[in-house]
C-alpha cells in the first residue's frame, strides 16, 4: 500500500458511513405528522417493502443463473496463467453475486430511508418549508452517500481480495464481474421499478384526473397508493441501482486502462487513481450537501445550486491535488488534471442543458405550451421535435469533452513517451465527472421524497397552506429528478469510449494479441452495429408496452371498483388500495422479464454469431443509439412535464393576455404529452442508461466467448 | 461498345418512353367530368404549379451556389492525372447540374401528372371503379417509369459524355457529381413538398375536423385546397425526386466498386453491370404495370399484388440473365445471381413487413385501436411502442440480406481469385432490390391520384355511390404509399455498404493509399459517428417543427376566415383558398432552409475538423440511425393512420360487442395519433431516406476536402 493518498479510499467511506448515519438519525428523530399521515404512509410502506421483496427475489434467483452461466462460461474459455481454469470461474462468478449483492442493497437503502423520510417531511411541512426541505435533502443525502460509498467500497474490497497491490495488472480483470453483477441487477431493478411507477401514475391520471374528474392524489382513486409505492421503489430503488452500477463500471474500466500505463510505468498509481479520485469526490460531495440549507422564503433551488457549486469548486481543487500527487509521470501531471477538469465542467454544461429544455421560463418548454392551444396532437408534435432537438447540444457537449480528454491524455504521451495517454484522459474525465455522484443522487432521491411526501399531505388532507409549501418543494424535486437523468445519460456517453477500450484490451488479453481495430468497412462489423443500434428501440419498445399493459389492467381494476362500490366517489367507502397494489406489482414483475432477457441475449447472441469485432461494434453503435434515444425519451418527457406546470401556474395567455389555466382544453391537452412522457423518461430513458453500461460490463466479462 | 446486352440500356430507355406516352395519351383522352369537379381541379392545378414553380425556383438558385462551391472545391483540392485541374472542376460541376436538372424534371413530371391524373380518375368514379383504378394507375405509371427512366439514361448519357468506355476506371468517380445534384434537389424538393403537404393537412384537420366539425375534403374549409395541393407536391414530386437520386445514387456507387474489378479482370462488364441490371428492371416493371387490371368487384390491391409479383418473378429471371452473361468469370457467375436473389427477396420481404405493421388485419394496428378506449395517451404510447418494434424485423431482414449478399460475393472471389467480391455482391443485391423501382413508384403515385380524386369527388359534392368507390381506391393508395416507404428505407440500408464502401475508393483513390479501415476505437472516428447519428435527429427535429409552424399559420388563418365571414360555414359564401395556399407556400419554402442547410452543411463540416476517416463514420453511423429512425416515424405514423381507418370501419367493439366508431372518444383519440403521424411519415420519415443518400453523395464529392 505505498501509493500515496490511497488511505482516503477508506476514509472516505468511514466518512460517509458516519455522515449518513448522522442524517438518518436527524431524519429519524424527527416528528411523523398526525396519524391520518402516518396512516398513509404506513401503507405505502407495508406496499412497497412487499414489492422490494418479490422484486428482488426474483432478481436473485435470476442472478444465481447468471452466475453459474458465467462461471462456465470463464471456465470453458478462459485460460490465464497461473490460476486455475476453476479458480477463474470461481472469482468471477463471486464478483459477479458480491456485485449483484451489492446492488440490491443499494436499491433496498434508497427505498427504505426514502419511504420513511416522505413520512417526516410532510410531517415538517405542518409547521415550515425549512425544515421539510432538511428533512427530504437529508433522506436524500444518506441513499445518495451510502450508495456511492458502497460501490467505491465494493470496488476496493474486490480489488484487495483479488491480490490488487500483489498482482496489479490482473486484478482489473478480475473484477469486471463485479460490474457485470451490478448491472444486471440494475437493469431488472430499473425495469420492474419504472414499469410499476409509471404503469400506477398512468391507471391513477387517466381513471382519476381524467375520467372521475378527481384531482391527483385524492383518496378515493383506488390507484393512489399504488402511484406513491411507484415513486419509492421506481424512482429512488431504480435510481440507486442505476448509479451504483455506473460507478462501479466506469471505475473498474478506468482501472483497466490503468493497466497499460502501469505496466510501462511500474507505478501502481495509475490503477489506482480511479479509486482515489472517486474517494475525494465522496468528500466534495458530503460537503455540498451540508451547505444546502432550506429557508421559509425564495426558491429552494437556489440552496440545492450553491451545493452543487461547492462540490463542484472542491472537485476541481482535488483534482488537482489527486493528479498532480499520483499522476505526476515526468511533470506532466496538468494535462490529466485538464483532462479531470474537462470532465467536471461536462456535468456543469448537462445541468445548464436539461434545465434550458426542461424549466418553464425557455424557450422549448413555452413553444409545447403554446402548442397546447391546438390540442393534443400538436402538444406531442411540438415535444417530439423539442425531443429530437435536444440530442443536438448534449451530443455535441459530449463530443468536444472527448475531443479535449482524448487531446490532453495524447499530448501527455507526446511529453513523456508513455502510451495509452489519450484514452486515459478520457477515463480522468469520466472519473472527473463521477465525483459529484453522490451529491447528484443525493438530489435525485430528494425528488421522489417530496413528490411521495405531497402525495401523503394531500391523501390526509392536510390545510392548503401545508400543501402549498409541500408543491413548492415538490417542482424543485421534478427539477433535480430531470438533472439527474441528464447527468447520468452524459456520465454514460463519456464513458462508453472508456469501456470500449477497456473491452479492446481485455480482448487483446484474452488472444495475446494487440486489439486496436474495430474496421466499420467489414460487413460483420457494420451488422454488429445496426444491430446494436435496432436492439435500444426493441429493448424501448418493450419497456413501454410494459407500461401500457400494466397501466391498463389498473385501468380496469379501478374502473371495477367505482362500479361495484359507488360509495367510494361520495367518500363513504375506501377503495380497495391493496388490490390495485397487487395487480401493479404482479404485472411489473412479468413485464421486466422480456427487455431483461433481451437486453443480456441480445449481446451474447451478436458476440457468439460474429464475434469480438462486430461485438465491439454493436457495443459501441449501440451506446451512441442507446444515449441519443435516451437524451430524446428524458428531455422530450420532461419537456411535457413542466409545460403541464407551465399551464398549471397560469403563465399561459390567449391573444387578449386572459390566463388559460387548469381544466382549459389546452391544460388536458398538456395533460395527454405529460402522461405520455411518463414512460418514456421514468421507464424508457433511464432503463436505457442502465442497458448501455450492462451492453460494456457483459461484454467485458464474456469476451472468452467471443474471441 | 463491346459489352454483350449494353443495348438493352438505350433500348429499354426508348421502350419506357412509348409506354409512358401511350399511358399519358390514355390518362389525357379521358373525360374531365363535371364542370365542379373540373373548376376544383383546376384550383389544385394553379395552385400546385405555382408552389413547384417558386420551389424550384429556390431550389435551383440553391443549386447554382452548389454547383460554384464544388467546382471550386474539386479545382483547388482534387488532382487527376491526365486532366486538368479546371476541366475536373467544370466536368463535376456540369455533372451535379446534369443530376439536379435531372431531378427537377422528375419532381415536375411527378407532380403534372398526377394533377392531369386525379380529375380525371375522379370523372371515371362516377361509373366505375375499374376506370377509376386503370387512370389513377396509369397516371401513376407515367410517372414512376419516365422518373425511373430518367435516371437511368441520366447515368448512362453522362458515362458516355464523359469517356466511359474510353477510360471506365475513372469515369465512375467523374460522374459521382450527377448523384449529388439529384440528392441536392431531392432534399429540398421532399423537404419543402413534405411540409407543405402535412402542414396543410395538419391545419385543415384541425380548423376543420376537430374545430369546426365538419368532415373531411368540405369545400367550406380554406384549408382544403392546400391540403389537396399538398398530397401532389409532397407525395408525388417529393418521392419522385427521392427515388431519382436512390436508384442514380445507388447505381454510380455500384459503378464505382465495378472499377475494382474490372481493374483485375480488364472486363468492363463489371462497370456497366448495374446499367444493364436497371435496364431488365425497368422493363419487368413496364410489364408488371401492365397486368394490373380494375375490376369493379374485388380488392383493388389483389391486382396491384400480382402485378408485383409479375414484376418479381421477371426480375429473378433477367438477374440470371444478366449475371450469367456479363459476370461469368470462371464460370462463377452463379454466386452474384444468389446475391441478386437475395436483393430481391428483400424487396418481397420488407412489402410482407410494412404491410403487417400497417393492416389493420393485423396485431399492431389492433393494439393501437385498442389503446385509443384509454384515450390520446395511451394511443400515443402504443404507437411509439410499436414504430419501435418494427426496427426489429425490419433491421434483422437487412442484417441477413446484407451477410448473405457479402457471403455469396465472397465465395466468388474464393472461386476465382479476383478481389472484392463479397462488397460487389451488396451492389448486386442493392440492383436487384431497385429492379422494380418502376413498378413500385408507380404505386406509390397512384397512392396521391387517388387520395386527391377522392378530394375532388367530395369538394364537387358528387354522390354517395361515387364517394364511396373513390374510399375504396383511397384505402389501397394508402397501403401502396406506406409499402413504396418500407421500400425506400429498405433500399437504403441495404445501398449504405456499398455506397460506404465506394466512398473508401473514392479516398483511396485520392490518396493513392488504400484506404480499408474506419477504426471506431479512434476518438474522433468515434466522435464522427456519435454526430453522425445525432444529425438524422437535429434533421428530424427541424422538418417536425416545421409542419408544426406552417400548420399554426394555417390555423390561424382559417379561424380567421371562420370568424370575419360567418356565410362561409353556413355555405352561402367561397372560403378564400388562394390565400391559405400563399401562406402554405411561403410557410413551407421558408421553413425547408433550415433543415436542408444542416443535412448539407454537417458533414462538410465534420470532414473538414475531423477528416476523411470520421466522415466515414458519420456517414456509416449516420446511415444506421437515419434508417433506424426513418422506420420508426414511417411505419408508426402508418400504424396510426390505419388504427384510425380500422375504427373508421366499425371494426372496434367493446366489451359487450358494441362497434366504437367515428364520433366517440375513441374516434377523437385516433385521430389525435392520425394527427402526430403524419408529420412523421409524411415529411421527417422520407427526408430522412434522401438525407441518408444525400450523406453518401456529399462525402464522395467532396472527398477531396477531407483527405
Amino acid at each position: 500500500m505505498d501509493t500515496p493518498l490511497i488511505w482516503v479510499v477508506p476514509f472516505s467511506g468511514v466518512l460517509a458511513l458516519a455522515v449518513a448515519g448522522y442524517f438518518a438519525w436527524d431524519v429519524l428523530r424527527s416528528p411523523v405528522g398526525t396519524p391520518e399521515m402516518q396512516r398513509v404512509a404506513g401503507l405505502i410502506y407495508v406496499a412497497a417493502v412487499a414489492f422490494i421483496r418479490r422484486q428482488y427475489r426474483t432478481i436473485a434467483l435470476l442472478a444465481l443463473g447468471g452466475a453459474v452461466l458465467i462461471g462456465a462460461v470463464v471456465y470453458f474459455f478462459e485460460h490465464v496463467e497461473g490460476i486455475t481454469s476453476a479458480e477463474l470461474a470461481v472469482r468471477t462468478a463471486v464478483a459477479f453475486l458480491v456485485g449483484a449483492v451489492a446492488s440490491m442493497l443499494s436499491g433496498i437503502i434508497g427505498m427504505f430511508v426514502a419511504v420513511k423520510s416522505n413520512l417526516r417531511t410532510s410531517a415538517a411541512a405542518q409547521h415550515s418549508i425549512g425544515d421539510a426541505l432538511r428533512i427530504s435533502l437529508r433522506g436524500g443525502a444518506v441513499s445518495g452517500i451510502l450508495v456511492v460509498a458502497l460501490s467505491l467500497i465494493g470496488v476496493f474490497v474486490m480489488f484487495l481480495a483479488y491480490n490488487g497491490f500483489g498482482n496489479p495488472s490482473q486484478a482489473p480483470f478480475l473484477i469486471v464481474g463485479f460490474g457485470f453483477g451490478a448491472s444486471f441487477v440494475a437493469l431488472f431493478a430499473q425495469l420492474g421499478g419504472g414499469i410499476y411507477t409509471k404503469a400506477a401514475d398512468l391507471g391513477a391520471d387517466l381513471v382519476g384526473k381524467v375520467e372521475a374528474g378527481i384531482p391527483e392524489d385524492d383518496p378515493r382513486n383506488a390507484a393512489v397508493i399504488a402511484d406513491l409505492v411507484g415513486d419509492n421503489v421506481g424512482d429512488c430503488a431504480g435510481r440507486g441501482a442505476d448509479l451504483f452500477e455506473s460507478t462501479a463500471a466506469e471505475n473498474i474500466g478506468a482501472m483497466i486502462l490503468g493497466v497499460a500505463i502501469y505496466l510501462a510505468t511500474q507505478n501502481l498509481a495509475w490503477v489506482l487513481f480511479p479509486l482515489v479520485v472517486r474517494a475525494f469526490g465522496l468528500i466534495a460531495s458530503v460537503a455540498g450537501i451540508f451547505v444546502v440549507r432550506g429557508r421559509e422564503e425564495g426558491d429552494p433551488m437556489n440552496s440545492l445550486n450553491l451545493g452543487f457549486y461547492i462540490t463542484t469548486g472542491l472537485s476541481i481543487v482535488f483534482m488537482a491535488l489527486v493528479t498532480n500527487t499520483l499522476l505526476n509521470e515526468k511533470d506532466a501531471w496538468y494535462w490529466f488534471f485538464y483532462a479531470g477538469v474537462v470532465g467536471i465542467l461536462t456535468s456543469l454544461a448537462f445541468v445548464y442543458i436539461t434545465r434550458y429544455y426542461t424549466s418553464g421560463a425557455s424557450r422549448p418548454v413555452r413553444e409545447i405550451a403554446e402548442a397546447t392551444k391546438t390540442g393534443p396532437a400538436t402538444t406531442i408534435i411540438s415535444g417530439t421535435a423539442i425531443g429530437f432537438e435536444t440530442t443536438a447540444p448534449s451530443v455535441i457537449t459530449i463530443s468536444v469533452a472527448l475531443f479535449l480528454a482524448y487531446s490532453f491524455g495524447a499530448r501527455w504521451s507526446e511529453a513523456t513517451g508513455f502510451p495509452n495517454g489519450g484514452v486515459y484522459g478520457t477515463a480522468v474525465a469520466t472519473m472527473g465527472m463521477l465525483m459529484s455522484a453522490a451529491f447528484i443522487l443525493a438530489m435525485d432521491t430528494f425528488g421522489p421524497i417530496t413528490d411521495n411526501a405531497a402525495g401523503v399531505v394531500t391523501m390526509a388532507r392536510a390545510s392548503e397552506e401545508v400543501r402549498n409549501r409541500m408543491d413548492r418543494l415538490d417542482a424543485a424535486g421534478n427539477t433535480t429528478k430531470a438533472l439527474t437523468k441528464g447527468y447520468a445519460v452524459a456520465s454514460a456517453a463519456l464513458a462508453a469510449f472508456l469501456l470500449f477500450s477497456a473491452y479492446l484490451d481485455r480482448v487483446a488479453e484474452l488472444t495475446k494479441h494487440p486489439f486496436h481495430t474495430v474496421n466499420l468497412a467489414s460487413v460483420n462489423v457494420f451488422i454488429g452495429g445496426l444491430l446494436g443500434a435496432m436492439l435500444v428501440y426493441l429493448f424501448s419498445a418493450l419497456a413501454i408496452r410494459a407500461v401500457g399493459r400494466a397501466g391498463s389492467a389498473i385501468i380496469e381494476e379501478v374502473r371495477r371498483q367505482f362500479r361495484e362500490h359507488p360509495g367510494i366517489m361520495r367518500g363513504t367507502e375506501e377503495p380497495d388500495y391493496a388490490r390495485v397494489v397487487d395487480i401493479t406489482t404482479a404485472s411489473a414483475l412479468r413485464n421486466m422479464i422480456p427487455p431483461g432477457v433481451l437486453a443480456v441475449g441480445a449481446p451474447v447472441l451478436v458476440g457468439i454469431l460474429l464475434r469480438a469485432e462486430a461485438e465491439a461494434a454493436m457495443l459501441m453503435v449501440g451506446t451512441m443509439a442507446g444515449v441519443i434515444l435516451a437524451t430524446v425519451l428524458n428531455n422530450g418527457g420532461g419537456a411535457w412535464d413542466n409545460a403541464k406546470k407551465f399551464i398549471e401556474l397560469g403563465e399561459l395567455h390567449d391573444d387578449e393576455g386572459r390566463v388559460i389555466g387548469k381544466g382549459t382544453a389546452a391544460h388536458a391537452a398538456a395533460v395527454v404529452g405529460d402522461t405520455v412522457g411518463d414512460p418514456f423518461k421514468d421507464t424508457a430513458g433511464p432503463s436505457l442508461h442502465v442497458l448501455v453500461k450492462l451492453l460494456s460490463t457483459i461484454t467485458l466479462v464474456l469476451a472468452p466467448l467471443f474471441v
